[in-house]
């Protein structure tokens, strides 16, 4: 029952052979490029859940994908689409392969077979409106690529995710992705002005209109929609011209509890950072002693960064260091700043190498109203300790808030415990199921920006209530009718 | 063929009498306040369309609703729509009877009698969270009603739609309502974290969260709904601090399409009004001739206003003034400005005085993408003066950008026309259906905030596209089997 010791890396073990008929692949293989190498398809198998993670090390056995398609156009993915309905196979789009939340998990439903569509080699930006500052890109587009394009052009779309370097636009939408910059550029649903999607009963192409009155709005049901309704194979995209200036910075707090409120205060008076994260003492501990520095009391860490015009950055920060030293503040400047940024884009790495030390790590994230989040902050705390010393580990849980809105926020909580030897899964498994449904029981979201995929299936009748899914599920059935979209993701299989 | 003169307004014909049963209505009675009252059952059916006010001004036959019912609470909403589901009967849901589009017309549908859900009585301030700056309030609460009880505590939701006097919250939520203030509020869609709506499947409540990723957004079902899955008797709305300053100028510009584009950079820059109304040459005039001012050159108005902080309102006129005033435009100070926003809310009713006196008068709206905006101004100019020429009268078309966004703006037609005596409603569906025709080829959107209703039905399949409307039509399926959940209208009926 111990902890396991720091090791080597089990070897993966082998894919069963796949599933696909003679005449299926060389049917596909007319159609698109198509790969059965095991490597090929084992990668395209795993995400960067924990339980995905933990699997490879401990060795368990891969379900894995019996092919992956890479189509060079939409006309081949439409094709791919086509064929899978005809012969019941199942698909799963693979973008970045940074789902969380076991959203790529090649799972057969009741068909057949599972075929997963690569979509890298969409990655054109297809046509850039200068006067309506839009671009038509393709889904499959990593972030990279996508900001390179548009920065050569002087414009950015601002969208940076943690996964920013690895995942794709596609994904994005399939997810209602966020970055660490929305407070000036909002979530993905907010960039997207129109989007393209290849479900089993033909294309699905949102118009690209600024705002508009036509009944329930289709977009909505799409962002969101995890592979299960389509391939989203092509977005329009609002973009802006690249920021003019920048300027983030460390505030020191004295509390957790302080600095939320005094953040509410800011962004409820009209000042909206582009960027906020509020350390809870535990983390901001961590944060001062890998910068090698002390402080006397436990503070909470606030980052604040501001982008825009040079008079919209320095009238911004300069009102929001009003608010925050009139409640007690102190601006620590800029470098504290610089290092958070480089560690932002680098955290979910080191997650690999505390798995390889024999460490459980794992996020949580939600979101709730103001009024909801302290008694959700501290009951997910309470729940994950009662699940540790029930355990007999000692557990570290570290929060931050990440996005700030005027009527809530959301949290953000990082969990670093010994591996239980032998009972990794059960124990994920009974910290996961604590958090959650303290979240659900104090009125947080399911997830505020990682999705559904399989982790949270369990509670989407309680997220949505029934007649919700209802309609979720009628709209599955009138788009994807023999449900060969990503089946098992987003919505539970029916008997 | 000739105009028709100024006369009286002829006198309403009668309706039919009900085709409720003697045992709805006592049955109906039991669970709600009904009237059968024929003023009532009239009054309850017609809207603010120009086909509507046409048909009382000609004394065409009035399609009248068999009964109101003037539900108290959501109680009785839930035992109404449980009543009609089980004996077929169609429910039109009632606000503020300000549809442009039909959206009120009784239509039965495949039942054999209609009632009108009338949710005047749901007019409760249910709850207000001053942390989270959410209100949580009843669906039938009249636009003033709202405010009063939000501006005695200091807040407001600032939404000030033209029909605002008049219309309820239900109805700015069932038809993605837009309020002349969106630049700093919003649409309606902004301001609702979560909404109630009772349908024949149960009820669904969607969650208040600030942003969440939990699957395809349930909320942006409800929203443009217009009564067509159930009746929304409830919404928590994202709410704010009263503005401290105001600030609302005329300024003064040398032509419509210098105007557009000066406002475009403006709002791409950066900087963004809460109200932006560009007046083209013809309005402009008109405007210019009513006030009794004169102008040398033809010019374009363009009101814009700012609200917000001191600071926020007097940084935000400065830039928005700087720009204008270096591509030629003449700041005309607040006093026109005071003029226009009592002008706001009384056209809409100066349309009775013209109809009286036997003109046409009816208002188009759209929203494009800039690059496609001029074009479709144009197109639509060209092809309402066409069908007035081939009708051989001469009428009089304006036309002026009232909601202003980074990537596009709506534009808001307005035409005014002899009538042609005995052929009224053919002279204006031939203007309707040229025009909209121009706005869905030139890349134009049916409607940005009137909705669909009857008038805009046939263009459903073009706004949307084959696919999409299959998903439309399952969630109505799912949460409303048996159709009587405002038939006819969005979704046109299928055989």
């Amino acid at each position: 029952m111990g902890r396991r010791e720091p090791q080597e890396v089990p070897k993966m073990s082998a894919a069963p052979s796949s599933e696909l008929l003679e005449e299926d692949v060389e049917a596909l293989k007319i159609i698109t490029e198509l790969t059965l190498e095991e490597d090929e398809r084992i990668s395209h198998s795993i995400g960067k859940s924990y339980r995905d993670l933990l699997g490879v090390r401990l060795g368990l056995p891969i379900e894995a994908t019996d092919a992956v398609a890479l189509p060079r156009n939409v006309d081949e993915v439409r094709r791919i689409v086509e064929f899978a309905s005809a012969r019941g196979i199942a698909i799963v789009p693979f973008g970045g392969g940074t789902s969380v939340l076991g959203g790529l998990r090649p799972l057969r439903g009741n068909h057949r077979a599972v075929l997963t569509v690569d979509l890298r080699r969409l990655n054109k930006v297809l046509e850039i409106d200068d006067t309506s500052m839009l671009a038509r890109v393709e889904a499959g587009i990593l972030g990279p690529e996508l900001e390179e394009k548009l920065q050569s052009r002087g414009m950015t779309l601002g969208h940076y995710p943690q996964s920013f370097h690895f995942s794709v636009l596609g994904g994005w939408i399939a997810t209602r992705s966020r970055g660490h910059l929305s407070g000036r550029y909002g979530g993905i649903e907010d960039m997207v002005q129109a989007v393209k999607v290849i479900t089993p009963t033909g294309e699905l192409a949102t118009k690209g209109i600024p705002a508009r009155s036509v009944g329930p709005e289709l977009r909505e049901l799409i962002l969101g929609s995890e592979g299960s309704l389509g391939i989203i194979v092509e977005a329009v995209l609002r973009v802006r011209r690249k920021a003019e200036a920048t300027d983030t910075r460390v505030v020191l707090f004295d509390s957790f509890s302080g600095a939320l409120d005094v953040c509410r205060k800011m962004v409820q008076a009209g000042i909206k950072p582009a960027l906020v994260r509020i350390s809870d003492e535990e983390e901001s501990a961590m944060i001062m002693a890998l910068a090698g520095l002390e402080a006397e009391d436990t503070p909470s860490l606030i980052l604040l960064g501001f982008e825009g015009s040079r008079l919209e950055v320095v009238s911004g920060m300069k009102g929001a260091l009003n608010i925050l030293a009139e409640a007690g503040g102190v601006d620590m400047g800029h470098e504290a700043a610089s290092v958070w940024e480089e560690e932002y884009y680098r955290s979910p790495y080191q997650r690999d190498e505390l798995l390889d030390r024999g460490y459980l790590v794992e996020t949580l994230e939600t979101a709730a109203s103001w009024s909801r989040l302290w008694d959700l902050y501290a009951g997910v705390h309470r729940a994950l300790q009662r699940v540790n010393e029930e355990q007999g580990v000692e557990g570290l849980s570290l929060c931050h808030l990440s996005h700030i809105y005027r009527d809530g926020g959301s949290l953000y909580f990082t969990m670093i415990v010994p591996q239980l030897l032998g009972r990794e899964v059960e124990q994920w498994q009974k910290l996961k199921e604590a958090a959650t449904e303290v979240i659900m029981h104090e009125g947080g979201t399911l997830s505020h920006h990682h999705g559904i995929g399989v982790d949270h299936l369990q509670w989407m009748r309680e997220e949505h209530g029934e007649a919700a899914l209802k309609a979720l599920r009628a709209v599955k059935s009138a788009l994807d009718p023999s449900g060969i979209m990503n089946p098992g993701k987003v919505l539970e299989e029916e008997d």
